[in-house]
C-alpha cells in the first residue's frame, strides 16, 4: 500500500500547478522529452491501444507552420515556447494491438467498427494529453494544453502521409513564466458536480 | 522553477504504478473521494469548462446497479471494488461558464454547437478522467479504469434526471490487491508513435 505524496509533490501536480502562457529562456533539450515520454507511456489505455501520436515542434520553422493554423493569441504562444507538442490520435490504433496487447485478439474488437475506434482515439489520446501534462509538471516543467487551432489544417500540414492520424489538442511546453499566468478560475467543490450512490 | 519529483514519487505515479483487477479490504472513506477531487478539479480543462460529472458508487445497491451493464469480468471488479465510479460528461457545460470562467463569454463560443460541444466534452471529460487517475494514485490509492460497458443503460440508471450527462468510463478504486494484476503490456520507445520536427 502506497502513502500520499508530500505536499509539495501534491502543489507541483495540481494545486500550484498553472496553464503557461509564455516561457522563461530557458532551452527544453530533447532528452527532457524522452523522459517525458517515458512517464507518460505508462499510464493506462484501454487495451494498451496508445493511440496518441505526439509531434514535438522544437524548431523555429515546425512551431511556425503549426502557429499559422493558431487563433491568434494561441499563435503566439506556439511562436515563444521553446516546444510545442501536437497530441494526435491513430484512428487505426487497432493494427498494432496485435504486438501492444498480445494476450488476446484485440484488433478484433475494433476491425470494422470505425465509429468505436473514433470514440476510443479521442478518449484514449485525451488520456494521454493529460498524463503528457502531470508527466511534464513531475519533471519541473510546465505546460499550456490548447484547443484553439485548425484541426484540418493541422492534420494535412503534419500528418499527410499517415490519413488515420488526426491532431487532437496541441500544449506548449517550457518552464514557465510566472508573469504570463492568469487568475485562477474557480475550482467547485464536491458537492457541484459530483454525488455519492 | 521545480524541480522533477523523486523517484519514489514518479514509480507511484506512473512507473510501478498498476490497473488493479481487486482490492484489499481496507474501506475507503468519502473524505478520500473529497481529496480526489480537490485534487483533480485543478487539472486544467479547455476555458475551465470542468464537464465531467462524476457519480462514485459505494453502496452495494449502486455497484450492483452499475454491474449488470458491464461485461461480465468487469462487472465482478466493480462488485468486489470498495468503489467505482461512473466519469460522466455534461454536453451543455456551457451553461456554467459564465461562472466557471468568468472573464469573457465563453458560452456564447458554444451555443448552438451541439458537434463542437460533443467532441469537447468527450476531450475535456477524458482528461478529468486521467486527473482521477493521477489524483488517486497520488493520495497512495489505485484504480481500474474499463470502458467495457453499455453506455446507454448506464445512462438511464444513472442520469435520467440529466438527458445532458453521458457516461465517458468507470473506473474501481481502492488500495489495489498485487495479486490481481496482469503482466505489464509492453510500452515502446519514444520513437515508435513520437516525432520531432
Amino acid at each position: 500500500m502506497s502513502q500520499p505524496l508530500d505536499d509539495a509533490a501534491l502543489d507541483q501536480l495540481f494545486r500550484t500547478a498553472r496553464t503557461y502562457n509564455g516561457y522563461l529562456d530557458t532551452p527544453v533539450g530533447n532528452e527532457q522529452l524522452f523522459a517525458i515520454w517515458d512517464l507518460m507511456k505508462m499510464g493506462p489505455t484501454s487495451a494498451n491501444m496508445l493511440p496518441a501520436r505526439m509531434v514535438w515542434c522544437t524548431s523555429a520553422e515546425a512551431k511556425e507552420k503549426l502557429a499559422q493554423f493558431c487563433l491568434p493569441a494561441n499563435a503566439e504562444k506556439v511562436r515563444q515556447a521553446p516546444v510545442t507538442v501536437i497530441i494526435g490520435m491513430d484512428i487505426d490504433y487497432h493494427e498494432n494491438l496485435p504486438w501492444l496487447f498480445p494476450h488476446t485478439d484485440a484488433k478484433a474488437w475494433f476491425d470494422g467498427n470505425l465509429p468505436l475506434r473514433e470514440v476510443s482515439a479521442m478518449r484514449n489520446s485525451s488520456l494521454q494529453g493529460a498524463y503528457f501534462i502531470l508527466a511534464a509538471r513531475a519533471l519541473g516543467l510546465d505546460t499550456g494544453p490548447m484547443s484553439g487551432f485548425n484541426n484540418e489544417a493541422v492534420d494535412k500540414a503534419f500528418f499527410a502521409d499517415t490519413p488515420a492520424v488526426k491532431s487532437n489538442f496541441i500544449s506548449t511546453l517550457g518552464y514557465g513564466d510566472p508573469s504570463t499566468i492568469f487568475e485562477r478560475s474557480p475550482r467547485p467543490d464536491f458537492e457541484v458536480f459530483n454525488r455519492i450512490a
